[in-house]
C-alpha cells in the first residue's frame, strides 16, 4: 500500500499518522494511504509567498507560458501511467480517465499558446487609455498585475489531473504560486503529476506545492493578496466562504459547484433526425462519462410533453447497452462511483428524487459489476428517473445525485417554459439546447442567459463536430451564477484574470504610457 | 420637521412608527425623521424582479443610455435646492456637495455617452468567436446578459447623490431594477433625487424604488440571480458577505470599504517645486474635503526621512489656515463631521493612532465651529499625527479614523519601502505618488500594485490639471483588494459588467453567429 507524500518547502513530506485510506473503488482494495500530519502550513505559504511569488513575478507572461508548455509535455509523456492509475484509484474506464489525463495536458498547453501571445510583459494593459482632464496632463488606463499572494487550489475528486492542471495554468500564467490540495480519496493520480513535474524541474522553488490529506490550517492562514478556488459540493463551499478570516481579508474566492444542469430538446426536432440522435447520444454521454461524476453532467432532461414516451422508450434502450464494471476489464463501458461515500450519498438522493419522480430505468439500488467480486465495488448502474409535473418536481430541481442519474420532465415546447424550468435549478454551469430553430434557440438564450454559464446548442451542422456539453474547454467560460457556485474559470483570459488584481493608472499622458508600455 | 418617505411598489410609502431623527450636523437641530416601518419587503422585491426587471431588459442598452441622460439633466436642473440640502443634512460646504451631487448628474451623464456607444443590442459580445473543433459545425462565443434579479444598493452617508448615482448608473445600463437604501442620517439629499426622477417620469414602473430607513427583511430575501453591492465600513461589510441566504444563493456581493489610502512624496520632489506644492496642495485636499469622509481619502503620508520634519511643518500651516464651522457660512472651508456617531468614533480612533503617533496639528478634541452655536455641532480641527517608526505603527496601518486626520511617517526613499508599507494597510483603493522620475513610479506601480485599486501619479506635468487622488471618476476603476473590500465600481464597462452575466455560447458557427448577432 503506497503512502502519498505532500510536496512542501522544496521537499517530499511523508506523515506518520493521521492517514485516510484510498481504495480502488471496483474491488474495494485498499491501495494507498494519505495523511499531511507534520505540515507547517505558516511555512507552506511562506515558501509560496517569499519564493514562489517573486520568482514567478520576475517572468513574463511569455515565459510563464513557456514554463506550462513544459509542464504539459511531461504530462502528455507519462499518459498511460496516469491512465492507469486513474483506473484504479478513481474506477474510470480507460477513456473516461482520458477526458481527465488528456484534459490536463491540453489545457497546459491551450494556456501555453494564449500565454505566449500575451508576450514578454510583466502586466497586462486592459483598454484604451483615456484623458480624464482638457489636456493630457491628466490620463488614466487599467492595467491588470499579479496578485501578490497564493493561490490555493481545493479541488474535487472527480477530475484528479485535469482539476489541478486546468487552476494550476491560470494561476501560473498569471504570475501566483500554486498550493494544490487534491481530494484526499483520489489524490493518487494528482500527487504522480506533481510528483513528474516536480522531477523534470521545470517550476522555480516555490511556485508549486502539493497537500496530501487534510489542510489543516492552511485557511485560516489565508489574507487579502491570496486566492481560493475551490471546486466541489454547494454545502461545502458555503462552509469556506463563511470562514472568518477569508471574510475579514476579503480574500478572492472562486467557487464551482454542483449544479443542476439541463439538457433541452427543441420541439422542432423530429424522431429519425441528425439532431434527434445527437440529443440522444449527448444525453446518455452526459449521465454516464465518468459514472456522471461531472459538475456539467445533465441532471434534468426536458422533452416537449407530447414527445416524453417516446424519448424515454430511446434512453432506456441505450443505456441498456451500458455495461457496468471494472474498470480494469476493457469491454465495462462505466465503471463504479469513486468512493463509498459518494455510493451512500447517491443512493440516498435517488430516494429522495422518488418524492417527485419514479424510476424508469436502474433499481435505485446498489448492483454488482462485471469483473469484480460479488459484493464489492460502488457500482450503480444508470438511474433515469421520469416526473410528469415538472413545475412541482421539488427536490429534481434541488438535489443534485452525483452520479449517472437524470430525469426526464415534460415542458410545453416554448422557449419561455423550459427557461423558467430550468431556472428553478437556481443557476447552472451549462443548460445544453437541441434544435436547428435559430429564432427558438435565441429565445431560449435571451430569457435563460442570466442563469447559466453557458448555454450549448446541438444541431444538425454541429452533430459531426460537436463534444458534449459536458467538456469543460479551456476556451470558453467554466462557472455559473447561483447555485453553481458564481465562479468563473477557463474562457481564455476570464479565468486568468482572477489572479491579477485590475488597477487604473492615473497620471500625465507621458508617465502612464512610460509606465504601462503603451 | 420633514417625514421622509420611501418610494415602493410605485407609491410613496410614510411611515408611522420607528422613527430615526435626522439633524443638521452644525447645529445638531433636528431637521428629518425617517422611518421603514410598514413596507413589505417582499413586495417591494416582486415589483423590481417582476415590473422593473421585465421592462428595462426589453431596451437596448442605447435605450437605456437615453434614460440616464433624462436622469442627468434632471439633477443637474435641481443643482442648486440638492447643494442646500446636503449642507444641512450632511454638514459638507457648497464646494464639498458639488463634489457629491455634480459627481451625480456627472456619471449619469458619463454612462449614458457610454451606454450610447453600446448600440441597439440587448447584451453584450466579449472578445472575438473561437473555432472549438475542426470545422466551423462546434464553435464559441461569449456574451454578457442582464441578470433576471434586483439590484440592492446599500449606500453610505458621505455620499447621498453620488453614491445613489453611481451605482444606479451601472444597474440600470446594465438592465437591472434598482433598489436604492441611503444611510439613514442623511437621506434627505437621496429621497429628493429619487422625488424629482419619479416626478420626471422617466424611468418604467418597477426600475427604482427607494428606501428610506432600515432594510428589514430584505436582504434575507436576496437570491441567485441579484445583486448587492455596498458601501460603508468593512465591519459592515463583513456582516453582509455572513449571511447564510447570500451565502447559499451565491448572490453576487460587490464592497467598497474604507481604507488606509497612502500619499508618497517621491525622494526626487524638491521643496519649492511644482510638484511639491501640488503634493501639498492634494493632502491638504485629500484630508479635508468632505471633512476628510472620503472613502479615498489621505490616512497616510510617507515621506522621505529627510524630508518629513519640512514637510509637516508646511502641512501644519496650510491646515492652519482652514476655517472650521457651519457651511451655512461662506467663509468656512471645513464643516463638521456628518453625525455625533461619526464624531464619537473619530475622537476614540484619534485615541488608537496616539499609541503610536502623536499629534502635530489639531487637539483629538471636539471644537466649537465658526457660526455655530456654543457647544453645537459634530466639528473636529484637520488632525495631523505623525509616526516616526513606519514599520511598527501597528494602528496607523490599521485603524481608518472616517474624518479629517491622517498620519505622517518617514521611509528611505526607495519604491520598494513604501510599497512594503503601503501594503501593511492591507489592500486601499488609492495610492497616491508625488514624483517625476518616471522609473521610480515604475517601480512603486510593480511592487505595490496588486496591494491597491488605483495608482495616482502627481508630477508637474499632471499639476494644472489633476482632480486629486480622492475624485473617484468614471473612467477608471474605483474599488480595491482586501481591506478596501475586493470589489470594483466605476472603470467604464467594469462597473456595468457587476450586474451582468458572462455567458458562453456554443454551437455551430452559423447558429451562434445569428444568436449573438456578430
Amino acid at each position: 500500500m503506497k503512502t502519498l507524500r505532500s510536496y512542501v518547502g522544496g521537499r517530499w513530506h511523508e506523515a506518520r499518522s493521521g492517514f485516510t485510506t484510498l481504495v480502488d473503488p471496483a474491488t474495494e482494495e485498499e491501495i494507498g494511504r494519505a495523511s499531511s500530519e507534520g505540515i507547517d502550513f505558516g511555512a507552506v505559504l511562506a515558501h509560496a509567498r517569499d519564493r514562489g511569488g517573486p520568482a514567478l513575478r520576475a517572468l513574463t507572461f511569455a515565459q510563464r507560458a513557456q514554463l506550462l508548455k513544459d509542464l504539459s509535455k511531461v504530462l502528455r509523456d507519462h499518459r498511460d501511467e496516469l491512465l492507469d492509475l486513474s483506473t484504479r484509484n478513481t474506477g474510470t474506464t480507460r477513456p473516461d480517465g482520458s477526458f481527465d489525463v488528456d484534459g490536463a495536458s491540453g489545457t497546459l498547453a491551450y494556456y501555453a499558446a494564449l500565454g505566449k501571445g500575451l508576450g514578454d510583459r510583466a502586466f497586462l494593459v486592459e483598454g484604451d487609455g483615456v484623458q480624464l482632464a482638457k489636456t493630457e496632463g491628466f490620463y488614466g488606463r487599467h492595467v491588470l498585475v499579479p496578485r501578490q499572494g497564493v493561490a490555493v487550489h481545493v479541488n474535487a475528486f472527480n477530475f484528479p489531473a485535469w482539476g489541478f492542471a486546468e487552476k494550476a495554468a491560470c494561476a501560473l500564467l498569471a504570475g501566483m504560486p500554486v498550493i494544490t490540495k487534491p481530494a484526499t480519496a483520489t489524490a493518487m493520480v494528482t500527487e504522480r503529476c506533481v510528483e513528474l513535474l516536480v522531477e523534470a524541474g521545470i517550476l522555480p522553488a516555490g511556485a508549486l506545492q502539493l497537500i496530501a490529506g487534510a489542510t489543516g490550517d492552511l485557511l485560516d492562514r489565508l489574507g487579502p493578496q491570496d486566492v481560493l478556488a475551490f471546486t466541489g459540493s454547494a454545502d461545502t463551499a458555503r462552509g469556506l466562504r463563511a470562514r472568518g478570516n477569508l471574510l475579514a481579508a476579503n480574500t478572492r474566492i472562486n467557487v464551482e459547484a454542483d449544479s443542476l444542469n439541463a439538457a433541452v430538446l427543441g420541439p422542432d426536432v423530429q424522431d429519425g433526425s441528425v439532431t434527434f440522435a445527437l440529443f440522444l447520444k449527448d444525453v446518455v454521454r452526459e449521465m454516464t462519462q465518468k459514472t456522471g461524476q461531472k459538475c456539467t453532467a445533465v441532471r434534468r432532461i426536458l422533452v416537449p410533453s407530447g414527445r416524453i414516451d417516446a424519448v424515454q422508450e430511446a434512453l432506456v434502450s441505450k443505456l441498456s447497452e451500458i455495461m457496468v464494471g471494472n474498470p480494469a476489464d476493457a469491454a465495462v463501458r462505466m465503471g463504479p462511483v469513486a468512493t463509498a461515500q459518494q455510493l451512500d450519498d447517491s443512493l440516498r438522493g435517488i430516494g429522495e428524487l422518488r418524492q417527485a419522480a419514479r424510476i424508469v430505468h436502474g433499481s435505485g439500488e446498489r448492483t454488482d459489476g462485471v469483473g469484480a467480486p460479488a459484493g464489492k465495488g460502488y457500482f450503480l448502474q444508470p438511474t433515469l428517473l421520469r416526473g410528469d409535473d415538472a413545475r412541482n418536481a421539488g427536490p429534481v430541481h434541488r438535489r443534485e445525485v452525483f452520479a449517472p442519474v437524470a430525469t426526464l420532465l415534460p415542458y410545453d415546447g416554448t422557449a419561455g417554459d423550459a427557461a423558467a424550468l430550468v431556472a428553478l435549478g437556481g443557476g447552472t454551469l451549462v443548460t445544453s439546447a437541441y434544435t436547428d430553430d435559430a429564432a427558438w434557440a435565441g429565445e431560449l438564450v435571451a430569457r435563460g442567459g442570466g442563469g447559466t454559464g453557458r448555454v450549448y446548442i446541438g444541431s444538425e451542422a454541429s452533430a459531426a463536430e460537436a463534444p458534449g456539453s459536458g467538456a469543460a474547454l479551456p476556451q470558453t467560460l467554466h462557472g455559473g451564477p447561483g447555485r453553481a457556485g458564481g465562479g468563473e474559470e477557463l474562457g481564455g483570459l476570464v479565468g486568468v484574470k482572477l489572479y491579477l488584481q485590475r488597477m487604473a493608472v492615473q497620471g500625465s499622458r507621458a508617465l502612464v504610457d512610460g509606465l504601462t508600455g503603451a
